[in-house]
């Protein structure tokens, strides 16, 4: 006993910098490469109502099929894969899209990170976390908000990279707008490559740009590896409502053929490019997922594919999108469960918020999106950490915020313990009325798993916050991600790897400087 | 389609003040007096499961039992209840505590408000929601931390009052300390009657205070009504582990005697409480729960009564209490579910934080305590609205920004419509593809209801955010409580009975006054 309350008694010591640093190291050491819930996800709906919804998608396969804007040659795989065109309509037989799928798409996959310890298993019971996509700004408490730029993009994946709860690198983590946009492609995948070792995203915006990746990812993976494994996993959107466009679909096919992965995602502003209702949402969302999941499988059969879903509601007052609300949850849920019984891995959900600023407003949208992604089942969650403004601004202190949140998802989504030592039967007998049970051996037993406890959240007493300056989260927030870049350090890379990745990149831009000038 | 246009267009128009204010006056017509579920609770632990820690209870109340603090005549009431009492230790016969309530204890129930459309049921699918319970301490942006006043207490009533979203104008809302403690509940419960028309809740702090409450009561409803209603709803913590003390059983007793409901909360720091365990400390909740349950049905057969639960993590380092983290989210949904197989009102969750400020800490710990809350099926939640640093400030801030969130849930536990207008097949199908769905006949048929907007809540450009004072959550909450206070007007009371009470209350001053004379 004795030896118990001179170790409770020591934990207990120190200021509250001295428990932060106790938490970071507890929490270094139980980094896992992709988090696995044992806890079911949350059903919103009957089966009847799935299969509803799954007899409406189809209609709308049917009736009004998708439109497929300047890309004869998709046209000609839709024909060949059995589906019906009509000038640039394509519409589908009755389940054609959904026996393709279920004949041919993985349930689940394995995106190869460089470090083999950081792969990823994507689907199945399996939780991915990859950083914010797209945004042209960033913001941080002392700049403010401006445009993003190159050193931004490597900050961010530095933060990814050195972060204990995101597993993936992401892709666009924000736009280096001060690069020129037909080569920067090429110093985002670089980025991934050399400041990182965790599985990252590829290029999207052209054909052109996604061979590049591929071309830049047989470099560094080897050929081989790379045609037989998934080793880039990029984000396809469709044009809603019931639209796929060249650069998407055509970077799709690149992907695909060259046996990598894709998130085909219906991106839809509810009420402006679906109905304003949930059901319809969810059911737009399978029509144009299937279809477009459909293609990646017409192209290569047992292509990788994720289905994906990004749905925001909207202020009917004034257009605007809003965020952490109850509607794209329950399209989240819906959807959620119409990819299980499509048995292909689902992508949704994240941190999103349209406040500008890291403050309550975003933190309540945030985790009002990150709930309902925890417990509706999302295997990969890119902008889990953040995402700003409608996602048009990658925060500094949101990422950290956000990121510290998501190290809670796996105490979540593990559910109850039911074991003998979860149930405490004995524990609780043992100890008796009135009691503490600080002392108790079963406490003892189990305190440094007991609970999960945020790194960035100050839970000091009053005075002792005060005393130490009394900061709120975004200026405790700003001193993490400062020191996180401080200490960050590059992981190991061949210098042959490295050296022909140049060469590559200095090749490309010669040709692409060609290309504009023929232009 | 011109008249579309046009109405669509001038909902548009206008600056974000305006917005603003179409939201208010929309949502005012939507208030209800409490809300109603259609979405099932989620389900975490089997039947099988549950199963196991209602045997444990068994065991825990077979074996242990209960300590009863000061109390002798309880030790009476149990056992003449059936239970074996040795000395002050109470202990029950296997399922008896269970049959007990199964027999009597209702299944939900009306507390009358003394306007009769603000009347709330608790418990089956409905959701009553009630501001936060207990704190010393205010927190406002302008005068920072101190100690609550009478004025605070009654500004706190006030804000329930005009809350669209609060049902219910709780309890001890914030400790008016600069009132003599021995007098205090006359106040207290003087403020609830006089300054709102919602129901509330009595003192419990010792068991003549709870017979003042009662008293009051008697002359604001006529005591007719309080004979053959339930009036008054009141907290009643045990001390966990398993021990129960004379003022809160017998305030409970005072209550329940009159015919009052009372709410039998265990109230569990987890770790220090009751074993690390979620498993645990649900099974200790629910001994605990059943044993004060059961004493009330001793008491008065059919007295109605809400299972309560709260229990929060904590940090194993310093022992401060968490909230917002994954392990009280499982005792909530866990508990939930075994609320629901004795057939009895749930009340647990709000939006806890132990966040001094409300930043982006206190909103990501809120939401993530509210997203249970909601999801898990509480019936009747506390602390809904207001509570800050552990329960040790109620801050006007956040009981504000707490509120708006409030205002989602509706939408959240309705789940999906699968209506055929929710479905909106015939939308999409006529829609087309590459075309919004902005002059749908169907969006704009729906687009009043479509969505919940927050009203708090900023989803405008950068632009004109900024060009508005690019203002955080913190200070248009500011601007917020300060309005609704400036708009407040007491509901209509009789004179006579307004006088009634103050006489009442000037008589048991008196004898309060003597009575600290004597002693």
């Amino acid at each position: 006993m004795t030896d118990r309350t001179n170790r409770t008694g020591r934990r207990r010591g120190g200021g509250s910098e001295a428990r932060r640093a106790a938490r970071v190291a507890a929490s270094e050491m139980q980094q896992a490469p992709f988090l696995t819930r044992s806890l079911a996800p949350y059903e919103v709906i009957s089966e009847e109502g799935l299969s509803l919804i799954e007899e409406n998608a189809d209609t709308i396969l049917e009736r009004v099929g998708v439109e497929i804007v300047d890309y004869p040659e998709a046209l000609r795989i839709f024909r060949d894969g059995g589906a019906e065109v009509e000038g640039t309509r394509v519409r589908f037989p009755r389940g054609l899209c959904r026996s393709l799928i279920a004949q041919y798409a993985p349930g689940s996959f394995t995106q190869l990170a460089r470090k083999p310890e950081r792969s990823v298993t994507i689907g199945g019971p399996h939780v991915v976390f990859a950083p914010v996509y797209g945004p042209p700004f960033v913001r941080d408490l002392d700049g403010g908000r401006r445009y993003a730029t190159y050193e931004d993009f490597e900050n961010l994946v530095k933060l990814a990279y050195v972060s204990r709860n995101l597993h993936h690198s992401g892709g666009t983590v924000c736009e280096p707008v001060d690069l020129p946009v037909e080569e920067r492609h090429l110093d985002m995948v670089y980025a991934h490559m050399r400041l990182s070792d965790k599985p990252f995203m590829g290029s999207v915006t052209h054909p052109d740009r996604a061979r590049d990746t591929v071309d830049m990812a047989r470099i560094l993976f080897g050929a081989d590896t790379v045609e037989n494994n998934t080793v880039l996993l990029s984000l396809i959107n469709a044009n809603s409502p019931l639209s796929w466009d060249f650069s998407m679909l055509a970077s799709a096919r690149t992907y695909v053929e060259a046996g990598q992965a894709v998130i085909i995602t219906p991106f839809i502003l509810a009420g402006a490019m679906s109905p304003v209702t949930v059901a319809g949402t969810a059911t737009q969302t399978l029509a144009e997922a299937m279809a477009g999941m459909a293609f990646c499988q017409m192209v290569r059969p047992g292509a990788p594919v994720v289905f994906g879903s990004f749905a925001s509601s909207m202020s009917m007052q004034s257009g605007a999108p809003t965020f952490g609300t109850p509607e794209p949850a329950l399209v989240l849920y819906t959807v959620a469960a119409l990819a299980r019984r499509l048995a292909v891995p689902f992508r949704s959900g994240g941190t999103l918020t349209a406040s500008k600023v890291p403050d309550a407003q975003a933190a309540y949208e945030a985790a009002l999106t990150l709930s309902p992604t925890l417990l509706g089942g999302v295997n990969f969650v890119l902008h889990a950490a953040g995402w700003l403004e409608g996602g048009l601004v990658a925060g500094y202190e949101k990422f950290v915020l956000d990121d510290d949140q998501l190290g809670a998802a796996q105490a979540l989504i593990s559910g109850v313990d039911l074991s003998d030592n979860g149930l405490a039967l004995d524990a609780i007998l043992g100890n008796g009325p009135g009691k503490h049970f600080l002392d108790n051996p079963h406490t003892f037993d189990n305190y440094t798993s007991a609970f999960w406890v945020s790194e960035l959240a100050n839970n000091d007493s009053f005075e002792q916050w005060s005393d130490e300056g009394a900061e709120d989260s975004v200026a405790r927030a700003n001193k993490v991600w400062k020191e996180r870049l401080a200490r960050y350090e590059p992981p190991p890379l061949d210098d042959a790897v490295v050296e022909e990745l140049q060469e590559f990149m200095a090749r490309r831009r010669t040709e692409i400087a060609a290309e504009r000038d023929s232009a």
